[in-house]
């Protein structure tokens, strides 16, 4: 069970938040156990803070937890921004947004003073592409040719769908999403380029280095190790 | 009156379309010329196309004036787009997006084989930002994180708002719009992929020399002028 582990990165990062600060609240099942030990600490009077949900799904738990809520657009920094990832390449690159999340997450990532990455070692690759696909967040209008420019990259995308019947899924903004087959990912800044030129699309889960701190988790389960990788923040998006 | 050269623009544009082409229609004043005389041409049997529109405005306009209409997601090419700027610069830069349509006219031009602007004199200036500002579009929740991005480039934004009691203007896709005063923008290439790479973006008003002709009507009124410029198109947007 990586559930252990993705519990461990999480407790550690926990660690890291400070009271009277904001922290922006990722997405995702390692975020989960953050949000339950934030929760719990904030309940226990150790920790006084407000989240930043990035999700529907993220902004329902916290409020359960009893983490105060303020909305991204009540915000414009953040202190400490802590999310999971699909994927972590050697240079410090991600994918996110296996959950749909990933243009709010890059949002409150980018409102960040720090941001800082909780895994389990399962998401360490030496190449981005590996297992997982880039969800690209398109405008509706925009859907066929979007398709058709990222075929004209050589990758092959798909419309995420619920399965049999359930439909289209959409993003918590209402625009659809794009899984897409880039294969290895070799220049993660050239593709970072192409993708952020192409109108129509939102927003999209490849991450340039984005983070201050990786935080990954290993066996044994019943004492994880925690290694912490540091970064040179490559870009935060607001010039 | 401007209206004649406006008119004498969108004629010359009409002149351009051939039948059976898929037309893309931009928004506009200088467009509504256009659509008029496009359907025209198309009631009296003189021209068969199909029309894709930019805006819900030129949407309502083109079906009342017998135009058919596609819908963006229907089509990923376009056989020749047509459309006004707000400003033409002298190495063919536009601001487009004073009516707030920018993301789909974009999406519509990078669409077209053939992409033609259609202005009056008075749209002509040295630098993109003399008389105008750029649009922004932008997701609600990223709304403060980008007022800050863009004040973090010097320039000064405000969001868009009906006069009065009118309220806040939203684009067609239902998001935020923000009018930027950049100041004269003397390199925008950079600026374009500055905005580009900013988290909560939509899109912008700015066109790096994306049209292969700009039509230009000059006085006299009774008898307007016609300049065509032709460009080497820079980028399409589809890698």
């Amino acid at each position: 069970m990586v559930d252990e582990l993705k519990k461990a990165a999480a407790q550690a990062a926990v660690d890291l938040v400070r009271s009277n600060t904001v922290v922006g609240l990722g997405s995702g099942s390692t975020v989960a156990y953050f949000l339950e030990e934030l929760g719990a600490r904030i309940r226990d009077g150790h920790l006084d803070v407000v989240g930043v949900p990035t999700s529907y799904h993220t902004r329902f738990m916290a409020r359960d937890l009893g983490i105060p809520i303020r909305d991204p657009m009540d915000v414009d920094s953040v202190d400490l921004t802590v999310d999971g990832a699909d994927e972590v390449d050697t240079h410090g690159n991600l994918i996110k947004g296996g959950g749909g999340a990933h243009v709010l997450e890059k949002l409150v990532a980018s409102m960040a003073e720090q941001f800082v990455i909780v895994v389990d070692e399962s998401k360490l690759v030496n190449t981005l592409g590996e297992n997982f696909w880039v969800p690209v967040e398109v405008i509706t209008p925009a859907l066929a040719f979007v398709m058709k420019s990222l075929r004209g990259l050589r990758a092959n995308p798909a419309i995420r769908s619920g399965s049999g019947k359930l439909g289209q899924v959409v993003s918590d903004l209402g625009n659809t999403i794009i899984d897409v087959d880039f294969g290895p990912i070799e220049d993660v800044p050239s593709l970072d380029r192409k993708l952020n030129d192409i109108p129509g699309i939102v927003g999209h889960g490849l991450f340039v280095c984005a983070q201050d701190k990786v935080i990954i988790a290993r066996p044994p389960l019943d004492n994880p190790s925690i290694e912490t990788r540091e970064y040179q923040r490559i870009s935060r998006g607001d010039g």
